[in-house]
């Protein structure tokens, strides 16, 4: 069992972080990685959806559990179906007011690989290289999806800022 | 210029982290590299102290201010004369409340490797390998030292927990 935490700051309010996260269908424009999103099941606090997502070159599709709390700005996610590789796949996206405008996001996994069977994970890696494999794509993926989410969120303010901002003068629009 | 952020996720109430990372006389018994702390200035709201740790292998020493908010639990840190390697270090430990008793820690670091002279630094590395020593110590510093803060939290949580449980039963004693 692995744990791993990653973080990022984001000049983004908190809100505008929280809500790109919690639109799980937006997952596919956000992350470059994710080819599709279908949503199974949703309640008032949860999502229930069938990710497709291309990892170290090869399209993984897993089922996902997502557990949004909304007061602490926390969404808990647990595989419920895993990715090939994987025994257990869960964490936490974690977002955290900064002073003024800027968030402090977070994100965690906790994951086991797939025991294997006659020395071999899925008849085709040792237990280190499967180890190694998903400790390498938390590792890159996390990095990249940091990433998106500030580059999202980032733009958001400025869309809105833009959006805000009184038109320009007649004569620069000439 | 580089920007690095760590994080980990520690079972004790923002205030006994943030009261670790307050007491920087207490540093030289809560990083095992840090061999000595001398307090040279120190105000309501910011410290200045020397610092002796042990780099890679190597002795070195810095002064630093640390700015405390207090309000926030951020503590702002900045090397007023750098160590050798270094024209520029500084960031932030960030505390941040989680649900329940946890707290997220966050450490940040900014930073620049020296400039070369005649193509070396300190007339000995080519910039490459000053930049690859200084990212190797942020990284694995930032490990340990965010390990080191949990377990003294944590501890400090335990040993009141101790303190306010009721004695042993005489029977027990015996």
């Amino acid at each position: 069992m692995f744990h791993t935490e990653h973080c990022v700051t984001i000049d983004a309010p908190i809100q505008y972080v929280y809500d790109v996260l919690a639109d799980v269908e937006g997952y596919a424009k956000l992350f470059p990685p994710t080819q599709a999103v279908t949503l199974l099941e949703v309640g008032p606090d949860y999502q229930i959806a069938k990710l497709v997502v291309e990892v170290s070159g090869q399209i993984q599709s897993w089922t996902t559990r997502r557990d949004l709390d909304v007061v602490h700005r926390i969404i808990r996610y647990q595989q419920l179906q895993t990715a090939p590789l994987l025994d257990h796949m869960g964490g936490e996206w974690r977002c955290f007011q900064l002073r003024g405008e800027q968030t402090q996001l977070v994100i965690t996994h906790d994951f086991a690989v797939r025991t294997a069977v006659n020395g071999l994970v899925l008849g085709q890696y040792t237990p280190e290289q499967a180890e190694e494999m998903v400790r390498g794509a938390v590792e890159r993926n996390s990095a990249a999806d940091l990433d998106a989410v500030k580059k999202e969120a980032e733009r958001c303010v400025l869309s809105i800022k833009d959006a805000d901002a009184p038109p320009l003068p007649l004569s620069s629009q000439i």
